[in-house]
């Protein structure tokens, strides 16, 4: 998606919150929101929201002098994560249909992140999401929720690239790795991180540690804006990317800069966290979304 | 008050709104946020929100290519107003405490106000805000509503200058003004307007249209700031408010311009429009202040 002109405004809040997430003074981050300033006139609006997140990151870890500022951050999402791991696993055990409970949890480890919303307590969001969606996702089956044609793409893919977003909710995506994996052991799948630490975003290390080695090849994108900005990715990740049967993308920082592509299919798992993509999608902010490249140009409520 | 970090955020999102009340396109629009943009590494914290604000609105003048892009709003939010006098005025001479509700009817009056809200019915708002104030503000005459100190200044003043804020607003002005020209028949009273257009800031037209003449002198500060920046005045208007006994600033910009100055006594009559100015005054958003430069260094809860 282009950017929308209200995304300047939130260019800078999002700046602020990473400074704040950080401990910058109010100095620093007055020196953050100049250069934020000074790059938003050689933005153009053609451009997708994460190309100028990836400006915007790089500039607060410049002003912390540190490659990793939320490196402490990460580490406590993905306590956090670990930490309703079983009973998420025991929850998809035990559920009349496992993949789409396992769907559902991948959605709801979205919740983990930094970039549109504050840090809190993973457990509880996790498990009103998981009450949230008992009452609600099980009834809409349409653009927002598209699983039945999920399922069909997924049971016919041979490739599988599936796109990380943050810390934490790689424990997640594990459940749905581990799940796919067991009951489809011939299909390959491909976990792509992204290539440098940018605000809470996985990076290889994180997939290891969230144990996603043992179900897929993990690779990085090569690249450090907390989206996938194609043309800025390595060749490999690109050839793998054009290759894929089926693309599994978490977050709304790879729907931003994916879902003008009409190839190859990509399945968005995540939820959405502001205005813009609430009304591009003509859905509520916070809605859970399983919508497709097939999908994105009609409305959730169809 | 100095500029917060928030503020910045913020400037762009009046920016937009500016843009949107003129019906600008989105590449208008990215041509008046790019210039705030130039702007803001320019912009030191220690100046105060309105200087920003006399920027982003020449800027938006400029895109615009028009002096007064505003004016017909201008000319709907005074018809709105006039709308509505009659039965104010009646109010007020009902009322127990005339002057009192003529008070809290001139801070009503500030809703009128493109800067922080859209546009709406007056009326409808101005008929909300009576009936919270019967409920609300009559039970709390500590910081945020310090109307018996007010009372007291009024009395013993001899030169009172008026610090106008919207058109629209400046009905509601009208009633007060003329309420206290009746009952202090010897007083000076001044009305102060903005040097020349700015948003829908009142200018001296606007002030004849609500005919404040006929119980004020009206004089122009000579700048075009959607608040009072002292340094960049005219001397006429520097003199007499150096010489003033009391100063009655309307609106929240008049407040952000003024409320660090020690002397004259000033009473900032306003609604509090985003959360900077609330916290500064431990209140709420959408609170309705009468307060001085006295106890602006206290909250809202004392």
């Amino acid at each position: 998606m282009k950017t929308a002109i209200e995304c300047i405004p939130c260019f800078f809040r999002q700046a602020i919150e990473a400074a704040d997430l950080i401990g910058a003074r109010d100095r620093e981050k007055k020196a953050i929101l100049d250069r934020v300033a000074q790059a938003v006139p050689e933005f153009p609006l053609s451009a997708t929201p994460p190309e100028m997140g990836q400006r915007i990151h790089a500039i607060v870890r410049e002003v912390a002098g540190s490659d990793d500022p939320y490196a402490s951050l990460k580490r406590e999402s993905h306590k956090q994560a670990m930490a309703v791991y079983g009973r998420c696993r025991d929850t998809i055990k035990r559920s009349r249909d496992a993949l789409r409970t396992a769907v559902e949890l991948a959605i709801a480890g979205n919740i983990i992140d930094f970039g549109a919303r504050s840090f809190f307590d993973v457990g509880e969001e996790i498990e009103k999401i998981l009450r949230r969606e008992k009452r609600e996702i099980k009834k809409e089956d349409g653009g927002c929720f598209q699983y039945g044609f999920f399922m069909e793409q997924l049971s016919s893919a041979h490739n599988i690239l599936y796109l990380a977003d943050n810390v934490g909710e790689t424990v997640f995506d594990r459940l749905l790795i581990e799940l796919i994996s067991a009951r489809y052991p011939r299909k390959q799948i491909c976990y792509a991180v992204r290539g440098f630490p940018v605000l809470n975003d996985a990076v290889a290390m994180d997939a290891c540690n969230a144990g996603i080695d043992a179900y897929a090849r993990i690779i990085s994108n090569g690249y450090d804006a907390p989206g996938t900005i194609l043309e800025k990715s390595s060749p490999a990740f690109r050839r793998l990317f054009r290759s894929a049967d089926l693309i599994i993308s978490k977050g709304q920082g790879n729907f931003e800069s994916l879902s003008g592509r009409k190839r190859p299919r990509i399945f968005f798992l995540f939820m959405v966290k502001c205005k813009v993509v609430a009304r591009q999608l003509n859905c509520e902010e916070g809605a859970i979304m399983l919508t497709s490249n097939r999908g994105t140009d009609q409305d959730c409520a169809g």
